[in-house]
């Protein structure tokens, strides 16, 4: 148990508060650790105890201006993030004393959280509470809405992930083999390229930065073409994938991470080579589509407990490891969902799996 | 009655060949008239003589190399398009003499055409029998899949369609005016966007090649942004489009006609866009989707009944009229579908509307 947090916890609410607006990658300066008290709810409110808290690439957008679908934090305010939490007080209906949450705790140990920052309740028989923000929470959301709502595998198809070794990619990868597709993964290290054939099952993967000629490599691994391709990066690895679709092939952006920050940038026109293949490109945002969320986590703790949809997790034990955290995963450092250890669990409930 | 077509036809199957790639827009120059035997129907095939060929945009790539989703038309020989014809004789169980179908007879007055290249049968009861190229036919049917099917509007919402007066964007625009959106079109000169609103109903029509700022005009009319876009042109017109989507906006790829032929230059990169907005561009092709044309046919059919759904006709009279109708086609010069008439009708069978 990590003491030093739990003395924090009892002299107040330990937070992470965004210092500066870091302009392109933020780094573990950019962020302060504060004491302020611990919050009151209001009615409509719950207050709950973070446990665990989630870092996460979208968070490069939430620290700086212009993000897009998501309001910048504020510089001085907490920063904002997923997190697990046991509620404590309560004055909402839909939420009682020791009910474990999924929410936008933020980096802190304790936070007030009203209808439209709890995004579920979390069943800790599915799996270890980490696995709520990670392969049955956000991450494996996300992965199922990009492969199994937008792109729609099928046996036999062949199918691109980016990030391959990362959370959100190596779900997209396992569940597109789950429908039967050959999975091809791209990843910028050898390491990632072995955990996601090793690991996750990959029929392979490319070392996007040790090739010469990305094109070439995704020939050689797709010789038929590419039906279904989950990016979460963009940029050059989207345009070489555009060249290889094959008639009918779904595109499903996930994130732009190799996109410069508050750039559009200009690439290869799209509108004909959808046309010439009838292909389609979706962005999406899991956040859309937690009105299903209950249905999709039973799907997704189906798939983990018949060992096809497998997971590592990078785990921080200390909140103040936040920002470390999140510089080391923007970094591409990390081994696994990041999560950090906010406080000891419930008794008899399992944190992470580690 | 055209006595010299029928002369022609008497003498033989008169018929328009592509002389030379034109590499660019094709002229009436690149084709020449030919005389041919009338071709004997092979097992699986039925003798057809054409009634009405159509005159579409999708030629100027046919024509050239490289198209992309269709081997270019040889030189040498027919001019590929589709027609309506009647089955005169027949070495196939699926029609007997008399039918009439609508299928891909080329610029000639017979065609012999086995299963692929009939695309259905043609109730003459619903129409005039240019419809069943038109409104009822491929252009009625691309309007549908990309409005109803890719597009999806919903009352209320704002669609902008490109190529606003014409066979395809006509239909789609009613079509999304029917499911209650705001419509506003896009089109190239003043008559144009006259046509557009008057005869077709459009709230308003944006002359883009008038406006100073094609950006600024889809601002003004278009003041909550833009929920869905039915694009024939692609480059600038999609692009200004991209910059003020909707959250959840669906874009439909239906044509690039506004790109040079057999280049894909740059562009503004999309997939940030697709991100934020949560947005889905999708390229189709009407062909992909046929084997639902008799009831997308019967509820287009309903709407023209009901006056939602109106069109023109630019008909020319003679099968020679073919090459010089695209090439007014291609330089906008066309006033609604462009029709040629091959032949006389049977008895009692309406051929156009004018």
């Amino acid at each position: 148990m990590d003491r030093r947090i739990d003395e924090t916890a009892s002299a107040g609410n330990a937070r992470i508060v965004l210092r500066r607006r870091p302009g392109g990658l933020p780094t573990a300066n950019d962020f302060a650790l504060e004491q302020a008290p611990v919050p009151e709810p209001r009615d409509g409110e719950a207050l709950v105890r973070t446990l665990l808290v989630s870092v996460d690439p979208a968070m490069r957008h939430w620290v700086n201006q212009g993000s897009g679908y998501a309001e910048p934090v504020a510089t001085g305010d907490v920063m904002r993030s997923f997190g697990v939490g046991e509620v404590v007080r309560s004055r909402t209906a839909e939420y009682a004393p020791g009910d474990i949450v999924l929410g936008m705790t933020g980096w802190q140990e304790w936070a007030t959280l009203g209808a439209a920052g709890v995004l579920g309740a979390v069943d800790p028989r599915l799996g270890p509470l980490s696995t709520a923000l990670g392969v049955l929470g956000i991450n494996g959301l996300t992965a199922y809405v990009g492969m199994l709502d937008i792109c729609r595998p099928k046996a036999g198809e062949t199918a691109v992930v980016s990030t391959a070794a990362g959370a959100v990619g190596s779900a997209a990868g396992q569940l597109a083999a789950v429908r039967g597709a050959r999975v091809i993964g791209l990843a910028g290290s050898a390491e990632k390229c072995r955990l996601s054939v090793e690991e996750f099952g990959f029929d392979a993967c490319i070392d996007y930065r040790a090739v010469a000629d990305l094109g070439a490599a995704l020939d050689m691994h797709c010789p038929e073409g590419i039906d279904v391709f989950f990016d979460s990066v963009g940029g050059a690895q989207l345009d070489a994938v555009l060249q290889r679709i094959q008639v009918g092939a779904r595109i499903a952006i996930c994130g732009t991470i190799g996109l410069p920050v508050g750039e559009i940038g200009e690439g290869p026109r799209i509108e004909r080579t959808l046309l010439v293949k009838r292909a389609l490109i979706q962005g999406f945002l899991v956040t859309d589509h937690l009105d299903r969320r209950a249905a999709m986590v039973d799907e997704l703790a189906t798939y983990v407990r018949a060992g096809t949809l497998r997971y590592r997790e990078d785990v921080a034990t200390s909140l103040t490891d936040a920002p470390r955290a999140l510089e080391r995963l923007l970094a591409g450092e990390n081994a696994g969902k990041s999560i950090v250890r906010v406080a000891e669990p419930p008794e008899g409930v399992l944190v992470t799996a580690g």
